[in-house]
């Protein structure tokens, strides 16, 4: 069977492969199907409130028994700064004019706030079998409680110094994202892009590092990135952008046609959306103002000038100013049930295995 | 044995693994030691007359009787932009007076040229098994004229679109080159650095779009490495970094040493040796002026102001001016001689294949 049962033990699941959370593109649906089908299924906690986190919550536990991941995000909360709010304001000006917006208009939103006391409270009652964290771990004291709760700890590292500084305050398996991966970079010790590591590179090196299981991430869509991940020395691996056209993630339509026609190089790592580099397909919004710039306002205060545009743009049937998250092996990806998806990636990669 | 035979009785070759050609960093020695193995050896011809490239294949042909690979340029060669070169050489004109330079005098050096006509003319004479190029392929007519002369003709690819054209042309096999690679990247239909794409996501991609077989390289400097590779669908291995700090490699004492102590996180690409991106281990240079200056001059001339610059201060034990050409998995290498390493990690990736 599976060669290497570290992570398979650590978190009670039959199939080496995590659900990626993905904040806005999936909820309870995907968590579930992923996790009947003997994955971890994660639910991406970041764009929630305790409410709605609760409500979710007893949705995947009335549907499966299995056990499932919470992911919340523990960055550091943004310090507003006006003038920088304004100048970045100004130099959008003109796709509000030309989307007929109100600039000046509060386009009400969830924004994604990091880990606090009361998503730890939430954790301390739910008390979920695993928690994942992404951009580092959240202070000590709420780390303890959540550990104290029963919770099994991950989280993402893009350097082999993150790694070390995860598996030292306490994670228990620690997630290696390579370059390659979609979505938001984990990066926390660095924000120096130029440095990020390949999967192919990183894994590796991660695994040398540590003494707990490394979850490879980042470009992983087929089952030949499943094994190649695990002769690298990943005990599992963690899968996004082949979920994403999966029917039970909630990516718009819009999103689903540009990921069913990306190519190999159509995605960049960008920050002007949220503020912090995330990689997705590239568009007209990304080609403008990016794909990096320096203007754009920290994480995730950007979202406040991206998000209007948006949805607006996507009510005109337009992507021009919408977060197309992928990885760069979109293309390998099959819009099937999650559940098939899943079984069918295990399957081959074992039946690769036994070769 | 081997799983996948194609790379094997293509080159006539008993390992699946190719030496990386190392222009400034290995010669014939390192060919044939890895040749020796039963690997591929390469020469790199960029930086070396047709007389010294001669030379070298004798000695290659007086040591060993197994393939080996003829390596050569083929960018387009750049147009000399007087202004520009003036803005660059200001540009690092506190550099010359702080090392006691002559920013107006001319440093004789061996240019990297270009393949061309009297290249051709050497390739039909030495009748090498393996010629291989990087940016490309050169002009169809000199194409033509080396596979005439009976070479098997690889080069590489950093993108799909680039893999089909290579096919499309000619080549007998693609290289994947990951974003992790060190050394100059070989995009030749795209400048967009934004896009690269890493080694993990790549390799799966490129062996979907072409029939030929497909060589992957970038981060792989273990048996680990070589297990993944193939599992990804690569037919074979091409190793660069791990192959610096053998003996027989020229790589400088300085090089040796970076290498060495080098962190995951230490590449980056650069521009500003030569005018076109390579990865290596960012040091003063590097940082001060790029790691991407625009305002470096085209390939290669932008070396015409940073080699002057980098012999003195090795002269004075500095690294601060020495492009330290590493791939991401630098780490993982060994300093032992090269065909022990070929051996080994041939033996150990065989065993991991067994399991």
């Amino acid at each position: 069977m599976w060669p290497d049962r570290r992570v398979l033990d650590l978190l009670k699941i039959d199939l080496p492969i995590i659900q990626a959370p993905m904040a806005g593109s999936s909820d309870a649906e995907l968590a579930i199907a992923v996790a009947e089908a003997g994955g971890l299924g994660s639910l991406p906690c970041a764009l929630l409130s305790v409410d709605q986190i609760r409500a979710a919550y007893q949705v995947i536990r009335q549907r499966t028994a299995r056990p499932v991941n919470l992911n919340f995000f523990c960055h550091a909360a943004p310090i507003v700064d006006a003038k920088r709010d304004e100048v970045w304001r100004n130099r959008l000006q003109r796709y509000y004019q030309e989307l007929e917006l109100d600039p000046s208009a509060k386009t009400p939103f969830p924004m994604r706030a990091p880990f606090d006391a009361q998503m730890c409270a939430l954790v301390e009652e739910l008390q979920p079998p695993i928690v994942s964290f992404h951009f580092g771990l959240p202070p000590q004291n709420l780390l303890a409680r959540v550990k104290a709760a029963g919770a099994t700890v991950l989280s993402s590292a893009t350097t082999v110094e993150e790694a070390r500084w995860l598996e030292h305050e306490g994670a228990d398996a620690v997630i290696a994202q390579g370059f390659e991966a979609g979505g938001h970079r984990g990066m926390f010790l660095t924000s120096d892009l130029s440095t990020q590591i390949g999967t192919f590179a990183l894994v590796p090196q991660i695994v040398d590092a540590v003494r707990v299981p490394v979850v490879a991430s980042g470009g992983i869509a087929d089952a030949r990135g499943i094994v190649a991940a695990l002769a690298l020395g990943a005990a599992a691996v963690q899968i996004g952008t082949a979920y994403l056209r999966c029917p039970e993630a909630k990516t718009s339509a819009l999103h689903r046609a540009a990921l069913a026609s990306a190519n190999d190089d159509d995605t960049v790592l960008t920050n002007v959306f949220t503020g912090r580099p995330a990689r997705g397909i590239a568009n007209r919004f990304v080609r403008e103002q990016g794909p990096i710039s320096e203007a754009a306002p920290p994480f995730p205060l950007a979202t406040n000038a991206s998000l209007p545009l948006r949805l607006k743009a996507e009510g005109r049937n337009s992507i021009d100013f919408s977060p197309l998250w992928s990885g760069q092996a979109g293309r390998l990806a099959r819009p099937v049930p999650a559940r098939q998806l899943t079984t069918q990636l295990a399957e081959e990669a074992l039946s690769r295995l036994r070769r």
